[in-house]
């Protein structure tokens, strides 16, 4: 049996970066890109009006004050529209947002500036303008203003938000590689388990254990591979267990205690899985065990993780040790590998005074100012109801008195469960 | 022209809550409950063994300290077992974690409590036992001690955690009432966009705007429908509009400002949508549309959004007016509507005094106790670059002169574009 902190290192010790992958730009969203994005256009990718209006040359309207104008024009243009006729002095182009300045032309005068009802005036008559705080260049987006081509417009780290994946569209990122997204295999061990269609006879449990694992996997952008319940015979799970050593992460619940029927060590083993830990110092999530396997043909190792069978244990081990695995493959930074912990008040009694750390649902009270943590009921390992509306879990450390009043920390969830 | 407050009032008011559709558990993950989930099995289902060892009757072990004590094995039960067999007094069953703790027993001791090599002792032998901090009961999970049949064990409006995934499997939830996910039409307009595969020729620039909205609207939980570009003729718009408006909102970029070639607004009407309101007092973004399509058939009225063609304008629009729109047709909680806001000091110069509120790009420095809002380097409304690493918006008050060192307030997206 090792220490908490001990075993939370060996496994930020023994996960490592999957390698980066391409992917379409559409199916990137909330990625990490793993490269920068280089621009293959200018943007704008010419001077292009930002205001519907009339195209000139600053020269024939800078210093003008409130005169009026008048120009001819000579040219419409609309989005999508080009020409290679220059705007003269005294000539105007009718432009649209988004189309060409034409040579020649070097800002927009705004549509509303155009005097007696000549806002309407097309190519062949004749405008009037008045812009008295007219500045040269205005409503004019200069080619390469934003950036240039062949300069990078995201750098590698960034996640993709819904305006990178705007700016990679404009500088040409059809694919863009990004960090992997871990594949997590993801069993459930126990003869009296069925799944969650099926009535349970007297002395079977649905199999909570698989859906709530998948959930947590999917919400950390990894993606789950479900292999169902395997019975607690050698021949069943083994079978699972070869298939699960295929991806890159194998999340097995139950069968990691002490009892003789606990074959999941001994067939890890069998199998060619080499140990890291088994057994932490933790209340509750005691029996966990991890280890890795080699792929062999160069490819990662996977990581493989025996959690207690009772849920609410599951899930906390989940939390404390898959959690930081699949940050780590999926190449986040370090901040990014376990939940926030926040320090409060101890509202209400909790039970304390283990030799072991224990970690219990509980809700968050108060502000960032004035925190107070509030312990959930709870009735035990198998419970997941107050888990279900918790905001975290307190932090009872070994020996600690949790009085109500006294101070201890919490580690967060990533989503609330209550509507507040 | 209206201002941005009376605008977001009238999207609060015309958007109204979708029906809530029955969902998949496993597909329902991270969504809110639109009905209590009630068990149809107690939880613990039976008298379960929480720990490997041997059951027994509390009798037989109160009182007697230190005291070593011999039992009659008399049954092994491995999860998934059951037996009618009564344990009598000085007999008890060997028993695995996860099985049903026989009639007459209703205590385990665990296994490491056996003494004198009898840790393995099967039915038919004897086992010598000492437990010296005995409690009755213990290391039972007592039928329904979690929740009951017929009880709720999660209530509307929870949020589908793992947690919650787990606890409603273990209730037998195969499916689930959870509030709508909306359906969000998406179409980019201009005779200038080309898709983001393209090489873009003089006059052409790539659709952003599709590919971002996109993104923004998965983030937000809902359902992105692409409609790819429709150039700046009545026909191919109407065409594309008609087709959104089966949606429960369509979200269109462009031609809705000043120009002739702004096609939008008048499409929208002769299509049938109602108009809500046309520009706001906002920077960027005055051009926004708003409006409501009765589609028949007691169906929800479609919301139509006809956004700015600018990317950064059309963006800052999306996070003002179609985020609380998502939120509220989600049936979300009035204070998950809109992005938070958060207050600081203004770090550097940003441009102010404009006769409109003013929303720019900036990064949060600082902590919440120091907070540092820092406006980013911003070229125009065509401008993602520096959206993409923004932690949020700055906003600068119509008539505000934001000087550095003064007091702002910036929304902040829930997304962050740069590591730390």
């Amino acid at each position: 049996m090792i220490d908490l902190a001990d075993a939370i290192a060996l496994v930020e010790r023994t996960a490592r970066p999957l390698p980066a992958r391409r992917q379409r730009l559409a199916a990137a969203a909330g990625a990490m890109l793993a490269e920068d994005v280089l621009a293959d256009v200018d943007s704008p990718p010419w001077d292009r009006a930002m205001m519907d209006g009339f195209a000139i040359r600053s020269a024939d309207m800078a210093g003008r004050g409130d005169d009026a104008i008048e120009f001819d024009v000579v040219l419409d243009l609309a989005a999508g529209d080009t020409t290679a006729r220059t705007v003269a002095s005294g000539a105007c182009a009718r432009i649209m947002t988004g189309a060409p300045v034409p040579p020649g032309a070097d800002a927009v005068i705004p549509i509303e500036s155009a005097l007696d009802g000549t806002a309407g005036a097309r190519a062949g008559a004749r405008v009037r303008l008045r812009e008295p705080r007219f500045r040269a260049g205005q409503h004019v987006g200069r080619r390469g203003a934003a950036f240039r081509a062949g300069q990078p417009v995201l750098r590698a780290g960034c996640r993709l938000t819904p305006a990178a994946i705007g700016l990679a569209a404009e500088a040409g990122a059809t694919h863009v590689r990004v960090s992997a997204t871990p594949r997590v295999a993801i069993l459930s061990t126990g003869s009296e388990l069925v799944p969650v269609e099926a009535i349970p006879a007297h002395g079977r449990t649905r199999n909570s254990n698989g859906p709530m694992i998948a959930s947590a996997v999917e919400r950390l952008g990894a993606e789950p591979i479900p292999l169902g319940i395997a019975v607690d015979r050698a021949e069943a799970i083994r079978a699972a267990v070869a298939q699960g050593l295929a991806a890159d992460v194998l999340v097995l619940s139950g069968g990691v205690s002490a009892g003789d029927l606990d074959l999941v060590p001994s067939i890890f083993s069998a199998c060619g899985v080499e140990q890291v830990f088994h057994k932490v110092r933790l209340k509750p999530g005691k029996p966990v065990w991890f280890g890795q396997f080699d792929r062999g043909d160069a490819a990662p190792r996977t990581l493989v993780f025996g959690l207690p069978g009772n849920p609410a244990s599951s899930l906390v081990c989940f939390e404390l040790f898959v959690r930081p695995a699949l940050a780590i493959l999926a190449g986040r930074p370090a901040k990014q590998w376990h939940l926030p912990r926040v320090r409060g008040v101890l509202t209400g009694a909790a039970r304390s005074a283990s030799d072991r750390p224990v970690y219990l649902p509980c809700r968050l009270v108060g502000d960032a100012a004035s925190r107070g943590i509030e312990p959930l009921p709870w009735t035990g390992s198998s419970d997941l109801a107050s888990l279900a509306i918790a905001d975290g879990l307190v932090v009872i450390e070994a020996g600690q008195r949790a009085e109500p009043g006294g101070e201890v920390e919490a580690v967060v969830f990533p989503y609330g469960g209550l509507p507040r």
